[in-house]
């Protein structure tokens, strides 16, 4: 079992990811756990904030000589805009954030909900995610998370293997894999912000290497489908998820979406045994299970819920309308977000991982992943 | 805690959930557990199975003279077509079923896997939501679930209170709200199921009567919109989730998206506390809480998997190119997807509910409920 | 993960335990199960409900051609017994027992918390472990429970291997390791009986031929011997758990405790892989891992809590002094006990064995075994 | 829920708790915290480990102006002793340690479990008990651990309340509850210490002031017993636990064993409700649910494994007989042990507390403890 929690709060003085349950002997390295806090922070239309901070990840626990123990690792990243205890209160609840639904539910001030409800917290989710992003690599996995629409602009185009389109990505200022749209959405980002609006948008995830049966059809709590849809949906902002071809599929009929299977011989030692699928609507899991192909999740991303125009509020105290309270925020994080759920999937992805290959060492678990395509392969 | 499972296969003895955490002190009764199962056996376009079964729960443990007892609750509902020992293996994986991922996960054969990853499960998914939903109506709380999508065809309308829209919902064959669109759709599904094809739809389920505070923004593994997310798409066939506007929240700025807060004091005795929005695009949740706004979720439901007209598989043994097998299927099962989506979301609410309140017993439980909103008022 | 709970009241209509997570492939057979079942209600001292009852286990989902399915498996116990909704509810809570205590926290009659509390359902409790001991046999580990102590006289002797010990321990009518003390012992139990009295005992169970590594050092819930005790400790009476010498070894140098490391090449192609210990104080058990030794567990059984000749209690509604109630007890179970916590034990170890192992399919959990003790001589 | 992890290693950087589910608004102080951990290094017998560290506590996150925020609480103690990357492998495993079992199951290096299987880990979950004990005491719930027996060496004497027993405990060296027993021990100690042995003891703990109804009878892994039981055998070199009488009850007729009920009305405003023992025999525990009486645990803890005369091992290189390798170690920490149990018996009750009364907010945590007080009377 692949498991862990955050802590810490939005201007607190660090944020921590506790991951518990990570196999022994991956030798670790901490650039492209940066490099995905990197990314977080970048995008375009974001604000002030990720001026201030520049997040590294620290591994404060569960290595030794770079490599893992098979202990709890911890991973830190530390605000460098730690101002909690100066911090007051707020009166005017902001829709959209949980400011007035935790000031009631919890009795007490709105300031104790935001530090933590705020999208801060996301840094050690990504860290998280990018050091189980290591694991899966050990075993060929590749992971992609990109921008597929942003204000309602689609941006298609997916040619190329992941490492091409990973390229393509990284040259699109707003992580899509279209650069030559970036005009047009920046365009559309600086208009927004001066208007003093926001803007969300739809994000994508892609995992390719995948090996036959990560998750179970047997109980409802342990399909994989449905705990990326758990993680996904409980990163801030999102509300809606969907795998392969998702809501598409509800309005076609079942001939233009189930995914004939194929033996290919020349793809028999590969991860898919040579089953493969002409087309891939169903994202790569069926019966909560992955089949062999690219997992495909998608997750819509509403737009920042705090709006430099303000929105209507109460003033609590008074009950009287007042316009919401402004801290600090930007005109979009759809950027950040195809960050995130990126990493969040790769952090459910590789413990599904582990709960088929086991969680001790990773010469064990190598090992049985040849065993297991082995044996697959002579069923 | 309140926390389930299930067990049982399709062409087993029987199907069994077993309720954990819920609280002393409830009067059962079944009738309308008996309601949501023959709702989710029928609608139209059903195949052979439904004719077979008529399926009634059996309260097996947790109850005494009809009240529960704090124990656990053991909802069984007995399968008549039980033939598990007479049927053989599959040779040819059925597209879009775990046939092929599970043999070759579990090394064995495909019967073993299509058994319990068959929809014919969510018989006591049902029953367990349908259950809390007697948890739920003691604090007033009302569930709706229904259909808004079939096969493309969109059906609108929700005019009227919950009570109004189960009528209505109840009087459409197919479960939409617009029983005037019934001949529209069924039409659809007669042509489908000639061409030996399936169909898929959109439900949404609506959750009225809500405290606040149901939920927590805490840690990611207790918000309430990643919990809701995992136990709907962990439902069969299910691909997409999305709470309130969903994916089109992406599409538009924050000013059309976010819910402005208003003081009623009229509302003031009520679960809201008098905070009312004059929109509720957020569907009911802010920061993985509830919000005092009716929940709002939807579910994406790909068509039925098996189709009479066969899609290209494989066959194992030989890895020659044939059809998939064929059994015996519906052709459109959206219908019955709105009550398990409307009964697993009811699940998971109760679970917020009696972590929220406690799991002891309904005295305290309802004492809490009032003490808290009385608390809530003066804070 | 090997999980289960269970179901079920007293005087019920049945018992019910549902384990998930169980592999694949396994063939099951139910005498054994029904065995361990009879021995529970076996012993000497045994009261009425056990002339009634003749407890035989019921596989009810899970398995396919006697052959486990890798969904979850339900065990069914019927009560004989069975007349709840023809009890009433009692007013003088029986010391020892949960009615008092239960019947202020759930607000409620004691007549709900008794039927639950009851060691009745430790039936079931032992059907999953007897269940689990069917997987621990497919890699040769064997599990033995007996009683040591009972009512203060204590049976040393233990010569001879597991299975012999098993013979010796069927012939003993009170379950101990030495059938020629059973005179004495039950002429302890008839003149505590005829005195209106009970008597307890202490148990201990042993689990043989366990590789290295079963459980981790790594958090604390996820130590072996944390997990036994707790599982031990919930059972119905037990007072006190040890492992290996346990409380023994709190007062010796730590020269006579702890166990030296010998190699001794000869062994090395068995589990323990060569790594001999000349004693086994440890039981089993270093760093919340199995190491390679037996597992030794002991538990401390209190006396039957409902005693013919009463115990001073009060009535609740009139808070007057008055006699407990009685209903219907043996004067000792504490051999029942002995089967009860041999099976909880076998459950653990069965748990932290697919979670070393894997839990698909048997063939490959048995081909990964292989594969751990190669890599594991080779380390 | 109230739940926490723990990560780092003896030699690492930092060791960290992470506390999730802790309600807000509870002002927290650390000084209560740094006492616990102070006399978690003290005690006669400790070696130069604690010469080097004076552990503090420092609290990362979940605080705002030193109140909680219901938000995870991190705590951490830093090892100023951190020089693991300076550290090498052992060879020669230490009995009674995990580092054979540990190095055979991960397949790799005895320092990378000996880091965190060492008893160092304790400091932290010393830390995290210690905060769920200023939960407790805002309830009027007090928590005691001493040392019972040391080396064979029993302390009998718990004259007076729960404050005297800690001024006497405080007063002791070795923590017991009779100073004057200080000189023997000692004595022992440092004779045992000459001879490069060591020496272990039985530690208890008592809990007053709780209420009724903590933890469950329903369902086996839900019972206050079993977890308490758990969380006790899980730490360190603990190999026995037991409850009230514990292994005593075994051995004795129920009529001397189960505590008779007595209603006493001047109590009737405590948290016993007016129902009060004679005897306490159940330590505070009926059916895994807290009785009103005082929780009493015991364990017991087996030697220093570390000896500095050394322990027969082999040379894992060579299979070759050796010595164990010595790290530095103490001779007796069963005061520390005291220290260590009290503290995670402390964070399982707090838990339950939690599981009862709700983790929001301290104002409806203790509006709910007088709700149900004033409920249970009535009832």
């Amino acid at each position: 079992m692949l498991r862990y929690w955050t802590a810490g709060e939005s201007h607190g003085k660090t944020l921590l990811a506790m991951v518990d349950g990570f196999p022994a002997g991956l030798t670790l390295e901490t650039d492209s756990i940066d490099n995905e806090l990197a990314r977080r922070q970048g995008g375009y239309g974001r604000g002030g904030r990720q001026r201030i901070e520049t997040d590294k990840v620290e591994i404060l626990t569960g290595v030794w000589k770079n490599t893992t123990l098979g202990s709890p690792i911890t991973l830190q990243v530390v605000n460098r805009d730690y101002k909690l205890e100066r911090l007051g209160d707020l009166e005017r609840p902001r829709p959209g954030h949980g400011d007035l639904t935790g000031a009631v539910k919890f009795l007490g001030p709105i300031r104790a909900i935001l530090e933590r409800a705020s999208a801060r917290e996301t840094a050690v989710r990504v860290a998280a995610g990018a050091l189980s992003k290591q694991l899966l690599g050990a075993f060929g996995i590749q992971v992609i998370g990109f921008v597929r629409e942003l204000g309602g602009i689609v941006v298609d185009g997916e040619e190329g293997d992941l490492e091409q389109q990973k390229q393509l990505r990284d040259q699109s200022i707003v992580y899509t894999l279209d650069p030559t749209r970036d005009d047009e959405i920046k365009e559309l980002i600086d208009k927004t912000g001066k208007s003093g609006d926001t803007l969300g948008g739809v994000v994508e995830v892609r995992v390719e290497g995948l090996p036959f049966g990560l998750g179970t059809h047997a109980q409802w709590d342990r399909k994989l489908d449905g705990r990326i849809a758990q993680a996904v949906m409980a990163v801030q902002a999102i509300k809606g998820v969907e795998i392969g071809m998702g809501f598409e599929a509800a309005r076609r009929p079942g001939s233009q979406v189930h995914d004939a299977i194929v033996y290919d011989e020349s793809q028999q030692d590969g991860p898919n045994l040579g089953y493969t699928r002409p087309t891939n609507n169903a994202g790569g899991l069926e019966a909560g299970m992955t089949n062999g192909q690219p997992l495909i999740v998608r997750a819509a991303k509403k737009p920042i819920s705090t709006l430099r125009k303000g929105l209507d509020s109460v003033n609590l105290n008074t009950k009287q309308p007042e316009a919401a309270e402004y801290e600090r925020s930007d005109v979009c994080a759809v950027s950040a977000a195809s960050v995130i759920v990126e990493n969040v999937v790769a952090f459910e992805v590789a413990g599904a991982l582990v709960e088929k290959f086991g969680n001790d060492s990773m010469d064990e678990l190598q090992a049985r992943w040849d065993l297991f395509h082995d044996m697959a392969k002579r069923r």
